[in-house]
């Protein structure tokens, strides 16, 4: 059975979800060129400080960076948006997310508390001039800022507009599948920012033989978005299942990979410092057929986000006159 | 690129791996047959107690009761067999190979400590009358002593007898790899014991629709062996590539899958209680280009070695006069 | 500030909770003598595969063969009596559970699935002729029957019967704590099986220097139970508090030890296989003050129920004319 | 037994390694008061890109936004200097610190991969007027440049400025302990950054009640460091051990606290992207002796690193006037 796709097949089908692009591209010099950028997915379209949202996450390799996971882990929730960027940007990019935040709430560091920032990254340094750290944090803010809830821009756009995925140009891909349950319809999206693999390594295409040119530090990010009422040790359990699609693409996560799975729900938010005492959360059941079809939508979505990541990636010239062309598929 | 396989591919074609079968097989009357059994891994043919296997492992969907794993993860080496049965005979297997080991080591329990066993379990409920606990310990001792290092027996034998897999006949099954990297060869094997996923979830086949009898408790334990020169952090990562070989069949790990994952180098054993007290071990670095082949054989062994376990299981008659058929595979 | 303590000051001060003990005591010949035992702690009265508790576990450190933990880490629930016993009776004691809670639902392994069953232990290999394997299931089954709501005998028996701690004889032990908050009353009580540490670490008591004659292979169980709103992620975290109890008594955690803490709650529990989909839990919040104030109730239960077992042993005779003697504690 | 302390009784007596602080203290305006800092804590003089040392890391509790970890747990070394800084500051002080270690190598981002930063903090929102984001990058930079192996300045210094612990002045402290087991010498040293707890949870003192006016948002980070030839699954064994020391002086790890630790060894550097493909480490064994004394002295140093921290910070005042004292301690 092949679960049926969301109305834009994008992550921006789970209601409210919003995502957004900065991309920066810049020919410097001869050698040098900018070739990078920044996204920022929005959990949903409110104050994500007040009204945080469950969340899990998953490790498949860690050679990766990602900053803002422990305390996913410890108290389940994801309380800003989720920034994508390069390796060496996180740190600035955190910075223009804290800062985004604390105008949006002025009583973060005062009389509430602190916050966390969940920034994800690949290396770009193949085509994009890294060192230059051109990514600010006000890159961020404007990322933040062009968030949208309509059909994702994908390919060579935003984080991804550096990225190379089986040796052709990668980048921002989505998809998104709609599960039907016990009378209950639950959508799934996934966004991936890809950046891995040799041409010889994809499952789902004949590629010519290329050598890759990045083969040492590819990384994937995938982040799951749904509305089905869970809770996070639950959304762990989808952030587990992106392992199956990457799988089915082929990659085997090498050695050099941040290959890291973030899994949130709109459903059940959990407001920020109330005085209530108790809280309540409605989910599914573990044992619901619905369970298990959230999990193959996972595995599915995050397959074929990768593959539109690539259909939708343009050829991009970076630094020193390296070229990464757009990928044979249709 | 796919990698070359080992001479019989076996997990076997690890040197000194070796695999025995107890299979019980046995209609008790009109509605209750004993379909079941017991499969040893014998990391190598030496004394395991005094001579332990660095191992890592990973839990893909921890819907399983696969006992013994708390001591491997805190000090990264097995001292047993690796014993694999039906969900509720961990604790007979357990007391066999216990009792195995006490035979073969008079200090254990007094001078020299005492023992963790590793039994890893999937549930045969559908075509085994589990209820009668028909396991015994004995059972557990007895595949150990019929372990070999020749090619494995796959298919509905030893723990594999009662097992289902996308609604067919599965079981053990085995495959292995071979890895060629600045001039070493390393060996990878993988042994499956299989028991999940419908009939129509199978990527790699077209299988009729079948109602699979036996869908909310599926699992499968996956067994890799190698004799690459690897300690127990990089033994976790290719316990953790097992994923992408399952994602690969048509897996989503669904919720009452226990999907576990155990793999042990032969290299670098670690010998109990001698007196020097520093040890020294050679490893392949994370970042050698024979780590990312690792990986794939991981991947591409487990894939097949659960491919293998439908391939080699006859059609096999249960309790209450239940058949599940062989697939329709060559 | 020092927690209020509970009215039998046991784990079974949290209403519902039973512990029942069975205790193997005989001199077999001049070296030989059975020492050693059995204990169940029950999470409630009632059918326990019918209604599971929310649960959370933490390895503290992991040279411990506890088994059942894979389970409760994915699920987040115990679906069996809680067991204790010594490290080579984990399978007889798992078989015996099995059995018994077989008996008590006839539809585990046909139509209800299989069943998760929770054995931790330590190693009482200087008193109790280990070898010997004296425990059986049916010893398991008793200490299941055995249970009772009243006051839990302490010390040398059940599991505790040949566990030395601090180099005296120790054991069983228990305490409870009551937090008031929020106009609520909760009840958090520890029980564990203490069997670790030389004389010279006490941090609680001035002990002569005793040469440890079980040095290498100590471990600590610790069952924290509570009647605390929770779920599981929070329960993980109940667990992680026993360690500063265990610090402050002396422990360091030694590398021989497997020290294994386990926390549910009678609160929120679920129903075994409901039709309906959906489930609601209300839960304390994280940043709730009695949270914090129930950290604390941990870390002081699990202080005072080490001492406790220690208090309550008296001198006990193993294997070989060992002597075990009583601490000097009043 | 008590154990030995170093010659200084500081992380430095851990031969090369060596500490930084950057304070920043400035009264703005009537209301506003800058009163933070940066610390960095170097594991040795080198390149530690080129010469990265081994670690392993434990998250305590995880209400804390430390950065770096996934690849810590993944490939088990830390390549930069560890940094602390309060809980806004992190984005900066990861572009300080990638910024430093660019200029140090021109290969990372190029042809020598990306680089993993490790940066920790804690909450000093009561005194620091937090929400100006007075960190600089720049201020990292410093931070590591005036490191030095000689005794640490302790107390509200560097990333201890305005850090508050049991209702006093806390901040920055270190300790240190020497094993000797085996003929060999190893040394232990724990640095903390201390900021939690309530005038009444000190266990090691009598301290007079007082509202801890910071209450919600306490954290510790506690940095190992040894010379004890030890590996990565060894190192976070020495983590877990900070809990013991945590506990004993009367934390119970409340909710809103990030409690972390991270471990390194001295021994044992692993040089990146050398052309051989195998490496050597010896590593003492888990089973001698000294481990256990290891364990002993982390446990011993964390304790008295957070005492030494109350001892050495001096009386501050921070934004809105706010004033924290001294604590009574000698």
């Amino acid at each position: 059975m092949v679960l049926q796709k969301g109305k834009k097949n994008c992550i921006t089908d789970v209601e409210g979800v919003q995502v957004g692009h900065k991309t920066l591209y810049e020919k410097v010099n001869k050698e040098q060129t900018i070739c990078t950028g920044v996204t920022a997915i929005l959990p949903h379209s409110g104050n994500l400080f007040y009204e945080k949202v469950r969340a899990g996450c998953h490790v498949i390799n860690g050679y990766g960076k990602t900053s803002g996971l422990v305390q996913v882990e410890e108290l389940g929730f994801i309380e800003s948006p989720i920034m994508l960027t390069n390796t060496l940007s996180i740190g600035p990019v955190m910075e223009g997310t804290v800062t985004y935040m604390l105008q949006q709430n002025k009583e973060i560091g005062t009389s509430a508390g602190t916050l966390n920032v969940v920034v994800g990254e690949c290396n770009d340094g193949f085509l994009n001039s890294m060192r230059l750290q051109a990514v600010r944090p006000n890159h961020a803010i404007e990322a933040i800022e062009n968030a949208s809830s309509s059909a994702v821009q994908q390919g060579a756009v935003g984080a991804g507009k550096g990225m190379i995925c089986f040796g052709y140009k990668g980048g921002i891909g989505t998809a998104s599948r709609v599960v039907t349950a016990s009378n209950e319809k639950y959508t799934v999206g996934c966004l991936v920012l890809s950046n891995f693999g040799d041409s010889q390594d994809a499952l789902f295409a004949n590629f010519p033989k290329k050598k890759n040119p990045n083969s040492t530090d590819g990384s994937i990010m995938m982040i799951i978005a749904t509305d089905a009422p869970l809770y996070d040790r639950q959304l762990k359990r989808l952030a587990k299942r992106t392992a199956a699609g990457l799988g089915r693409v082929g990659s085997h996560m090498d050695n050099g990979s941040g290959d890291i799975a973030i899994a949130f729900t709109t459903a059940n938010p959990s407001v920020h410092n109330v005085n209530g005492h108790l809280e309540s959360i409605t989910y599914l059941r573990d044992d619901d057929q619905a369970m298990n079809q959230l999990f193959q939508a996972v595995a599915e979505a995050t397959e074929e986000a990768i593959i539109n990541s690539l259909k939708h990636a343009e050829t991009t010239e970076g630094q020193n006159g390296r070229v990464i062309e757009k990928a044979p598929l249709t």
